[in-house]
């Protein structure tokens, strides 16, 4: 099964994010036999990266979002440690600083755009100003939809000067949610990661899904698509990711360039 | 034998390069021996960046420098594949471009200064004003003396912010560098890293061993400290320097942080 399609969000898809899978297992008879397939994904996600940081023509711009505890941190940590740090760079959307308020939301998210040559992850996006200030009230459907034209605009016209963009949701369900919370709550050694905002935006969960589901549905587009992760079990979400990055960055037939120094001629 | 004394240029200390070892084994007796305390320094190290990221409180810059071939890139890739890239960023600094020349060089390098809670590592440096424009004359050394104060003042202010600043110089042999460049151009694979510029500047090895000497004699400082790494044997300079890595951070006495939410009072 090609979970590059499998899991794709078409343009013309109607998304009902409680008609998705939040939890599988994709076949595999262990978690220890998935693990294997992402060691090898991981290698092969390395030797790709190297050929696009050789070649200096592609950018890989990778979107990750989902509701608070869905794994996007996990996702970063387990598919790219073993990914060259220097062909790799994570950029972190929290609450707008002033500065960052004062300018369009696209703005930082354009400055941390990956260049040529490299993997961008965004850990949260630009996608977080139709969710949580949407939720809020703090403008209207019609409001949010604009604003989602605007993404699309953006995206199109990266994916125009060479840049791959590829984004995840990560999709569990609110039983996973409480659960996660919990283990947070019972771990003292994970408290310092508790916020009392976790708790408070979960009461909202059934309009951030309504939310999401817009987003799904008006920025999934042919160059810039969208797919919905089963993220319920982590070991799955991870190989699921891998493998579709696998298959997109095979699809781009990365090569070494052409050297600019006839090696033939030197002589040391 | 602690490695961070051992490498270390002490403030006072006046160094000719050709006295200090390209060339060390450390003692093990293979280079599996070798590779099995990399994993643990590698793993260590991990677990630091994640106490380092959670307690926002610190922030490490790692400077490399070297000759061409001196093996950065290999370092970086070595050393920190395996650290999450979300609290890791690498900065190589090229040739300035245009704008950044228009600037001080301190600019550039100011800019890329990981914040707290990062490790940030530059492959090449600011360091690099004092060493190629040196050598070919465009400045006299009393004025790279200057700059090398401001250098100085620089890290220092860093430092005073919160910064741990560890700088290493790759410290290869003449005839490494040799058979390294002899390798790039006998495998058809290596031949797209080759430039002309590599084969050039080669021709004024003396005069950047100087350079150098007056950067390590004049800018290694107590809290902003170089360290000279034998790197002839690539294995033996990933094992010294991520040992030296974990030594300096270790003795951050880093921890999580004081949880800001009270974990029993919150029901699900």
């Amino acid at each position: 099964m090609k979970l590059k399609s499998h899991y794709l969000i078409k343009p013309d898809q109607k998304v009902k994010l409680s008609r998705l899978e939040t939890s599988e297992d994709g076949g595999f008879r262990s978690q220890e036999a998935a693990a294997a397939v992402l060691v090898k994904h991981r290698e092969t996600l390395a030797h790709l990266q190297e050929l696009l940081y050789a070649g200096q023509q592609r950018a890989v711009l990778i979107v990750l979002q989902g509701m608070d505890t869905a794994g996007k941190d996990g996702t970063i940590s387990h598919i790219f440690s073993g990914v060259n740090p220097q062909g790799c760079d994570v950029a972190s959307f929290k609450v707008p600083t002033p500065l960052e308020a004062r300018h369009d939301f696209l703005w930082r998210c354009h400055a941390m755009a990956p260049p040529k040559g490299m993997i961008g992850i965004f850990n949260r996006s630009h996608y977080e100003e139709v969710l949580s200030p949407r939720v809020h009230k703090l403008f209207s459907a019609k409001e949010a939809r604009a604003k989602m034209d605007e993404i699309n605009d953006f995206e199109e016209m990266l994916v125009n000067s060479g840049t791959v963009v590829l984004k995840f949701f990560l999709h569990i369900s609110r039983e996973e949610q409480t659960a996660r919370l919990q283990a947070r709550l019972d771990d003292p050694k994970k408290h310092w990661k508790l916020s009392a905002a976790d708790f408070k935006e979960r009461e909202f969960w059934p309009d951030y899904e309504q939310a999401y589901e817009d987003v799904l549905n008006r920025t999934s587009r042919k160059d810039a698509p969208w797919f919905v992760i089963p993220a319920d079990k982590k070991w799955y979400r991870n190989l699921a990711i891998s493998e579709i990055l696998v298959e997109a960055l095979k699809g781009l037939k990365l090569d070494y360039p052409t050297p600019t120094v006839d090696a033939a001629k030197i002589k040391l």
